[in-house]
């Protein structure tokens, strides 16, 4: 269980409950998930990261599919187990299928395996990739 | 400078070159880079790991600029420079814009900042959540 | 489970007893937690994080409370569950408040994004910077 | 050098240099450093970014001080130099000695080195710190 | 419970079968762990990470066993819990004894103190120690 | 360069050059890594650390060079540049060939890319890996 206690619509004042309605309306569900409800300890927290949410997940140069997959990459690196589930979640109800989820992980667990072998024979940057290819 | 000696083309035995040769025919350059020269000197490992990476960036459920941004998205997770540096100029190669890459990061940061928000409070899992939501 | 036995006061020898004496005598407790349990598995190992850990969380020019966040800190960072919870306790019982490991996340989750914006656009140091500005 | 430009102040429109005053007003310097030069290629973010910084280390339950701390504390898990350096640079100037900074550096290593022995244990967690002692 | 379904021997095609019995026969028993069962979802996938996975862990410059603790000890360093348990019960089954099981965690433990403290203090390199001593 | 000063040999009070003494006489060398020169800003840091790495590293269930190839394992995974390039420099002292090196690099890069993949599916652990196959 979680180290705050998890703040219910019913016993949340007016500024956790208008983040509450945001999200529920913004979504399209009548609940809103612990993440949420944990932050809600600290009304101003909450409001910010909710505003932030959603302005870096909104439609951009990236659609929101590829942002969401981007966010289980991630998470998945970090090891957050709460996190992997609840957007691999929101991946699925954006459209991504198990396949893409298998290839996901296989990018993933790919990346993972250069990026260690890099790192343990220390190898040196070509002068091509340079500022990641900028110049 | 790496922990291994870098394997030039010209100081490379039939196995490597064979790799070597492949992996420019693939990229339509006349060079590789540092990584390869590194795995050289275990010319198995050379061979085994060039081989899955070129079927894991293959083409697939997922496009191959959506693979090489979740590639660099687990490098910087990693904090690995060279891999950072590489996959950046990859995916700008392969069409990743300015724009792409400012909102990429965007997603990371954010990942980052809530991965550890729900770590640190020890949020419990939303029922709808669990099997990422595959239930 | 552990993949080592946790070791009860009952069936220790004098060496972990004693080890165990001091943790409850200094704690003001009458119980040792698992950690403790399981390194007594290697006696000596015991003995020697016990010492590190008294000395390393002794009043000094930090206090113990602030201390006591470093490691909650950091233990977020690594994703450590029973390392969240047990210095999460040991805090509360140092005075912190719930407000107080609100923020305390929240700074946890804005390093988090902003080291990995930093990582991922590689972006090189200040001049005045350097050296943590020591120069 | 960074994967994206750096946004110098006389190249800059005028959202940028909005903040980029704010920044040198509320820090009484003259220049702006370069993580925020990189934000910059994406004025909203460059925008989100510091508002939210600005909220999360004011002053509050916790003292500016022990927040950057912190901020050093999670870094050092991260690995992220830029972040290490500038925000120890940051503690210097609200205070931090060099023997704060060798305790702070002495929490963050026993931490480390506590946290991995607990997870490579799998050592299970004590009921009193259930809820990180919430109970 | 994963976010891919776990595919039986019942129900797997002839591709992920022949996969399967190849594990069983190399290891001498009649089950195959849930890993494999999760990447059969992508036959391509199992039967890649299969064949690296027996090649990487074959004797060679260094013995099984102590192939079977490095993963280990990577495993602690990545919180992989699934992974220290299963490579814990490969490391016994190849002869780990507790006493050796206690040191590998004790070097776990201080190199993670070292490394973070190193990182900490961005102590530069020796000049003997660079490439790794190879020069 | 190091945010705390390098304590020379010529600088240090009795407590430092008694631990400088010690780690030269150990290892038959006329100099002192900058590592340590680091941690002399607090002498029982200084010497605290140097207790316990000589303790953990000293021959007893596992040999010498298997503790400094795990060493250098964590290190890997860990992203420390400075340890990986001093442990694999005594790595080598201790007997490890390129051949073993490249192994290492294998494992400890197979041993990413599962421990990733394992997570990012959630996949369960199985009966008989419970307790690290303890039971």
């Amino acid at each position: 269980m979680a180290t705050l206690p998890l703040i219910e619509y019913d016993d949340a004042g007016p500024e956790v409950r208008a983040v509450y309605d945001e999200i529920m309306e913004l979504r399209g569900t009548d609940w809103v998930n612990n993440f949420w409800k944990a932050l809600a300890n600290d009304p101003k927290m909450l409001r910010r990261t909710w505003e932030s949410v959603k302005e870096v997940m909104a439609p951009g140069a990236l659609d929101p599919l590829t942002k969401e997959m981007l966010y289980v990459a991630v998470s998945v690196a970090h090891g957050c187990n709460y996190c992997i589930n609840s957007h691999t979640a929101a991946a699925r109800a954006k459209g991504m299928t198990d396949q893409m989820l298998a290839e996901l992980m296989a990018v993933v667990g790919m990346a993972s395996e250069t990026n260690k072998i890099v790192t343990g024979l220390q190898v040196e940057l070509d002068e091509a990739f340079k500022d990641g290819g900028r110049n």
